[in-house]
């Protein structure tokens, strides 16, 4: 496989449920990614490794998901200046609202970009991905406007069933 | 000045003391950038207009602000398959909750890139579209990593005053 | 059947569960109503085309059900000056609060009558409906007077078990 | 002046600063309304004296407005059958998020038509009386898209400021 | 059975399985009460008067539940002089927290007593009506003297499990 | 001064100026108060003795206001069997809703009855209390009667100014 | 065994499938503690009691669990100058917010240490715990800092799935 | 001055008015303390020097205060292992519910003790580090059971004014 331009990284493997919605949606386009788990909290070195190495191994921007007290994507973004796109994983109590917060809130001077909570969330990351890889990549662009009109004409062909 | 890269939008001039620190951004970093009030609400005709001419002009992304309600980026997202980033203005009672809701929570399929309420969210998404830019743009991705440099550097300079 | 008088579009076959409420409801009237899903995300070339061409297909109002990022109410209205009704979808992870905030919080100007999250609220958008065409219609009027005395009854008529 | 059409309500003189834009809007359409202090909680008997009489007096429909635990819109649909639009208006603690569930999540069988908190909703509730008149007006109609027009104008013409 | 000192009333069948709980907490207590369904918003009749006719028929006080637009609760008391006691019944989206509101949140001059959402709200009502009673009945303040205790000793026996 | 039928407690001097509305209202219906500072978490000690000794000393009932974290209610409810009314007292940053959701949000067993945040809640409070003394003495109630009925006169009396 | 170092207490036995985790943390430790159900509402004098005669007893710090308005660990605070750690138990209708609000918002002057909502809380109290023993017991903070390089370990070591 | 014993860190200056109070507070009872700017977005080397410096230079604790989406106090709990407090910082928009979450919310295994929204919170912080402290130093342990002498002595001797 060729060199990832789009890095997936999570919090935990049980973010993997949500998060391989990005994956899947990035290996539909045929763009090269690699996932990975890397925690804020638990694996500060890690984080520190992976943003500062990032742009120097070739990505072209990073998908972080994380839930609760999300950090990943924040701390991802104060490390590397690459574009990072934020994705709230849902949570048990608060189901995802603390996660949503804690992304998007972030202070003027560092951007995170923050997609919707859970699913929906990565694959718009990815989708969003996509579409800024597609600036330089007319292949790609064709691709994206490509599934952006089957989805179109999918939603018209839906038909709805006789009322019960 | 060059043709605009970025097109910053808001529903109203009432948007734009928040979103002129979007321009304002932009400007520092020498982006060539343009405003526009386009309402999803009272211009849709305008807005469709906008939405699909832009990458025919030759804009890479649009930042589009919009308080309550706030459909501007959505629906722009939904015309162009430019990268659309939406800045949620803050709302009178409710703070901008409502507008951070109505932008972040897409479905799947249509991705707005979101970002804080109010004047942080105008900056970063600002800084977000010159971080894409300077993806192919090594003038510009110096420029935001001496924009970073120094933003360190002020904050480790900063002093706090005598205890009181 | 008669041509219908009231439009029901959805965002997605997903939201049919729930409004088909409306549906049925506008159906136990005799009331001829139309079914579509038409999504301002995903298909705004048909919303667009939907809402100009309402009035003259003889709709007097549009009934619009949608999840998350909510939006196709509030298109609608911005596009048609029929009367809109809009019927917040209930949401996974927020449970509909989204869904309600980006009808509901409308700017003064484009108004989208807003009804409770869920079944109950596309019930009631079509008891609404059912109220406004009654207006000038001596028929409905009193099959709605009808329809309210059985529910009085009834909820009159309900018994409570034995205390366990 | 003419018999009114639309009754404005509301629980309190207090809410008038609120209510007053959906008089002033209505008034500028030319729409014969009336409005008045009716509370759900403090005159119960004027309530439901003014709402079983609203139909016979030639009302089309009642605009309600109130804040916090916001019962008159929902009691006034409990005992007319004519459409009945509720107005959150803003509350001093909760920012009207009290006012406005208390209006828009009825039960289903009883219908409030909710508009946004606050002006806005008071604007917009009249804008959509409007409409739903002008189902039978054609002059009414007419000057509804015209009003629709010229705002749409108004936009289009908004010049933002140079930056500062 | 005695005359009905309490009176319980709720807004649907469906509210029952919440309010059964105050019914047998009064039963344990042997304090005579009733309960009947009664809704604001589709038997407003029945609620005037139930409200008119309940100090005349020895009720001292009534505790009312209803989910969602809450309005029985405030109803009753804005109707009768007799005490109101209210208990937000959870609801299917929000959890309650529409319900909490629709009733704490009275204005000045319309007391209700509010208690927790769902099943607590309903025992501590009944609890809170037998405190009121047993100011004038000392069998029933020893009563709730005995249960008070009683709840403490098995709150202090309460044991736990070893550690898995 | 006859001695107090009704304590009125609360957390802080600060609270005063929402409390002293619970005061003014007894002090209107000739009902014997009286009001101290007694905090939960500052005067523990002083919280048990005064809420062990208030049947022995003749209250009837007491009125507790707090803010924030607000145990105030809660834990007057813990100890004394007598009623204990609660107010949320406004808070700083979250305006009450933590004030609220700590006292209304009480386990079965241990009653509060809570009113709304704020000015509202304080006198609702105090009208709650004299409609509990009225049950056993004509005066109050014939006094609470003619309160309702000039509060329900001044109301129908309000007149709105005319339209700027 | 010996004597307890930290005091796990909880309002009731539905709390300690929650707290067991806390109770599991220090047991892997290897650091002393007890559990009890002490309720602050339903066992005031236990919890006097029991936060009086903490600290003589040779506890180093009590964590206290509780749901809905949470009243134990501020109360225990109130009582024993010992530092108290709160862990909100998630709730039913609110998800634990209502708990974590009545943990948090204490005033100033009596501080509870409080933590995530539901399981990841108790764990995070009991580690907490454990720091602050550490600082006095270099063998608790080698067996803290091998705790926190294993965990760091393990989330390296964790593997994604193949994408389905 | 001694070597600290107390690390208080904040964003930015702008967060000093509130955390303030945690200087003053420990400078009130002779516990040593330092304060400095460490931003996680802005400066995260500073934040993981000073972080992994912490224990070696003498600190006990941290204290840490942020706003919006704060992710300072749980990225300092990340890299240190000594006990980390956070302080939610008042935010513009959402009041410092944003913050409370970001920081309250960590995953099991990174434990941040946290305190309330603002000033209240900053005075609690330094008060728990001073109750941690007290655990073994006899002479603080004796100021602070002094201080919470005083505080309930104060609040003992508070009197509310005459009723206006």
């Amino acid at each position: 496989m060729a060199d990832a331009l789009v890095g997936i990284i999570m919090g935990s493997t049980s973010d993997w449920p949500t998060m391989e919605h990005a994956a899947r949606t990035l290996e539909d386009f045929g763009i090269p990614w690699e996932a990975e788990v890397v925690s804020a909290h638990r694996t500060p070195d890690k984080l520190y490794r992976y943003a500062t190495e990032a742009r120097g191994r070739g990505l072209k921007c990073i998908i972080a998901g994380a839930g609760g007290a999300a950090h990943l994507p924040g701390m991802t973004a104060a490390i590397t200046d690459l574009p990072v796109l934020g994705v709230p994983v849902e949570s048990k109590a608060l189901k995802g609202m603390d996660s949503l917060l804690s992304i998007v809130q972030m202070p003027g001077g560092i951007p995170t970009a923050t997609f919707a909570i859970g699913k929906a969330g990565a694959i718009n990351a990815a989708l969003f991905a996509t579409a800024m890889l597609a600036g330089e990549n007319p292949e790609w662009l064709a691709q994206l406007q490509d599934f952006r009109a089957r989805q179109n004409a999918t939603v018209k062909a839906a038909a709805l069933p006789p009322l019960a």
